[in-house]
């Protein structure tokens, strides 16, 4: 089984693993399934406290085999933090019957390295649906039991776009963040079903995201690496743990209501363990009829302006700062809106 | 009288005053109590943003003696646009009776200029305390009537605190913003009766606000002025408009519950016509015991961070962006959060 | 005869017109023919500063005709100044002889209003060469005698992206500035010669300036005009004043050689009025075989670095800061390099 | 002996090692004495390259000893490179005689761990002098024979500050890397005998370094260490290798006949090895009587636009962009300029 608990730790910093040591007694260095990380850099082309917090965490998934996926960008109150995905034992009777009927899984893989001109293509996109679904399967559930799937994807730089053999989607290397969560939204749309076929991935990519979309995609880009780092939360019948979790999306970057919505549907005296959302400026220029100046800010990348306003929203509601955010939500949920799973412990 | 109306329009850039043509044909030029408005720079010390709507919009203020208060930054989803207060004829029957019990009032005044070494010191706080007192007296009303004092307050420039013939407060022209609105808010706090006494004054400023505040204060530094620009929101008994107003303030920056305690008191079928907001970063570092990263950031300034996360909440909870979330509440509720006014139309 | 002078003031702050009192008691208003200045914003798709000195500015270029020209972004160095271009008489002695073999001489100029889905077009290139060479008949001289074209060209916002009734170059506000500087730049390469035909024209703007430049271009974009405001300097056989000029181009952005090349040409004695040079990150990531990080990095845009870089060496060179060094040289001297134009006084 | 060879490398982000396999095939693990580098960062309190750069950088310097001074920022055209200063052997004649009659020299040392209180007061600046004065005496030269002394010193997080047993020198975390490099410099000032006693050491202290500082210091602030890390460089008539080394200052920050002066004083023939220069923004907000607007940017620190600009001049002069220029000159040279030292190869 892949039954797992989720354990959060605010960082001092993108070097700091301080947060392993506070793991209960029980879990071995071999359970770490995957580190799920909020850094405090931009979150874009130039973002090293992905980099730094790749090189000291690494070391400690070697073990379990597992992988880490951190997200830069603590804009506002956001606080940086590493969840901490370990492997939890089934929760079973003296008479080795499950306590509970359900329970959360999950299960990480990496696709193969993509080459520059391949990255934002459809080719990125499949070859991550490929990997997806294979793990799903493995996984012993369907693609509805997912409720989020986290990726950390690759972009380009201006080294790579001047090396590449072929003409690559962009030379922009902001732009190219951009891409890359795109073709592997879109994937994880392909893989999870909720786009059809080939053709509706190659409609999902040159509508950027607008024809075709997950609301189960959290894809977050980075200079350190050349692959795909998956991360697939799930929950299972045959599972038996206190682990729960919802999944639904934001409609716009102010849409308070699902999120009151989702959270009322966590039992009273549950526990909130976390919540993952996605936030992005809408790419028409404006939120329910009123200009925004996210994209014609030349002092502050427009995910930056997005994750922060996002995240004081989600904040507000989860009531407390150490969510996870994730900004450029192109194909992860709707135009100007983000896909959106909470955790919690019954 | 100074019974007033609310107008409200989104802006396309800060030399836009398009908004004057949409005011309905009734209003006269001599009717423009005041303009406050967001516009799209950093809200810091090279903010010209400010400046351009000042220069654009006072000759239109010339014939009514009123005045303009621009707040910059609308960083996150906050829409820039302006708040044209408007005198209001009273509402009354045939018979000449009130048709309402009460209503929306407002004046507007302005303090000497402040020399550089006076500004962020308890001068600066007793000038502008008394200005407040003599223009509540004027409007026949009590200090408790009062909903907010919008304030738009200088800063020190580099070349100020050359030429200043005796040391200013700070040599740092981005800290002096803060200063200046903690003076400014203090002398609020002294006049509408939140802190008691000028020995009160001195604690306040010294504690940098967090032993003397005013929930009912909103100050916005900028370069383009060297006095106190005050506008006064209160309600009367004396008037008859459909305007009103509440006041209360957000413990921290994520306090979502105070903002729903507000908009609930709102009644069924009232007009949500705006609010104001204060934020800014909580100077412990925390916020509910994380850690974040607003005034570690020496790319993004503290007040950019703040404003972008309050907004963020604030426009989620109001349900549309063109909200006034101004950043830097020293003195303006309690350390982290910030004073809050509603206004809506019965 | 359009024989000019040059009048170089520092500012206060881009609304600062204190300049126009400290011109010549000689000079009237309607000698102003241009104003070209360099403000203190970010020189990129939300900075305000020029639109602010434009209006404060264009009232007083109302009686002359003449036209104003403002680059945003004094990085590093660099002093906020303006430089007033104002009408000279002619020198003559006593017998209506000319006292100067030669002299300066200017023409300023606009184009039609282009539209959102023209700009940055081999349209925008082609109109605005028919504009220039129009003004270089006037000005009865031949393309080489052309020392330098300076021009305002405008940029696409995301609401003129929206709104177009055609497919715009980019939808990307940041890029749009540079293709709209491109095929200025084109445009002026082909009114000047430097280009062969309208072949050409295409030929330069697909390889983005790299197959087809201009070393007396200097392009600005900004968002607070539609159409291409330019101003033309030039030395005449036929004029008779003080004035000179020499131009010439860096080869990258480190290019000190050709700046003490120009400088060593300007005779001992003579009085140093003013440099104009264009800068821009190389789009290959490499200056001399080794990396640079302009294009990288999502802090601050590539235009603002090359600005900072290349006015520290111009200002070491020039012995003062109140140069006009302008961002963005797509066109405007080799990839990487720009054009370079000194004006002194004999 | 401590007779040393410094070999350059750029690097391709602030994880790359790579430098040291292209090392020459004679020099040991624990040949190497000191890794100087520019990391491409913001320079300022969060910037986590050096943090990154000294994670993948120290294990390297395990067998030697040796330390690490990574200073943020490669703001323009500045290349993020490493300077490996690695042991050299004496160049020996067949007969035992030395084959240079002097030579470069180098040694390095750490401080104790610095309170917070104690960050940027006179007990920094006496326990660096400390240190230093030790290093000279085991170098067997005299202060006169030191052309550079680079230090990496730490700065004041807002944790530190709070949990600080009493008052710290400031609670601005940016402008604490301002009080750690000036106390460093004047420490380092005091042992090479450039300020006289203890009294000047606390005059150059209060006068924010203008009442004494040093031509030969170089510190960098960083968040990865508690403590100053000290790089001596030198020449020795003891010593027999080709490097060797001058000094001297900036006396603003466009400087440039100062950079012409030491380059013309390397012999033709001679190999340029590396340029150490500091930079920072005059803090009366002119130069040479020009307004700059480093002090008033609340988007760009000045230390950012200062590296940018000095870095722009000095690869001018040296013909390469891979130079060590790092910002915040406080008690590094006079206010507004810097330190420099040239190193050559004959």
């Amino acid at each position: 089984m892949s039954g797992v608990a989720i354990y959060k730790f605010t960082t001092a910093h993108p070097g700091d693993v301080a947060g392993l040591g506070k793991l209960p007694a029980s879990v071995k260095p071999e359970d770490l399934v995957a580190v799920v990380g909020k850094t405090e850099g931009n979150g874009c082309v130039n973002d090293y406290t992905r980099m730094l917090s790749s090189v000291v965490w690494d070391p400690h998934l070697k073990p379990s085999g597992g992988i880490s996926v951190f997200s830069g960008g603590t804009e506002g109150v956001l606080s940086p933090h590493v969840s901490l995905i370990v492997k939890e034992p089934e929760y079973l009777a003296d008479d080795g019957s499950k306590l509970y009927s359900e329970g959360l899984i999950a299960k990480v893989g990496e696709t193969r390295d993509f080459e520059p001109w391949e990255m934002g293509t459809s080719i990125h996109a499949k070859v991550t649906a490929e990997t997806i679904k294979a793990l799903i399967t493995e996984l012993e559930i369907e693609p509805e039991d997912v409720h989020m799937v986290l990726v950390k994807c690759p972009l380009l730089t201006t080294a790579k776009v001047v090396a590449s053999a072929k003409p690559c989607i962009t030379t922009d290397t902001y732009k190219s963040m951009g891409y890359s969560r795109l073709a592997t939204a879109v994937g994880i749309a392909y893989a999870l079903g909720e786009i059809a076929d080939e053709a509706a991935i190659d409609a999902a990519l040159e509508s950027y995201g607008e024809e075709g979309w997950s609301s189960r995609a959290s894809c977050s880009s980075g200079a350190e690496l050349e692959n795909n780092h998956i991360v697939i939360l799930a929950t299972s019948k045959k599972a038996s743990n206190p682990y729960r979790a919802l999944h639904g999306y934001m409609a716009d970057a102010i849409d308070l209501k699902v999120l009151l919505d989702l959270t009322s549907q966590i039992p009273a005296g549950a526990e909130r363990v976390q919540i993952f959302a996605k936030a992005e400026p809408s790419t028409d220029g404006v939120i329910r009829g009123n200009r925004h100046t996210m994209m014609t800010d030349s002092d502050i990348q427009g995910t930056r302006h997005a994750r922060a306003a996002v995240g004081g929203l989600i904040s507000g509601v989860w009531g407390s700062t150490d969510v996870y955010v994730s900004g450029g939500a192109e194909g992860q949920g709707p135009m100007g809106g983000g896909s959106v799973c909470v955790v919690y412990k019954v």
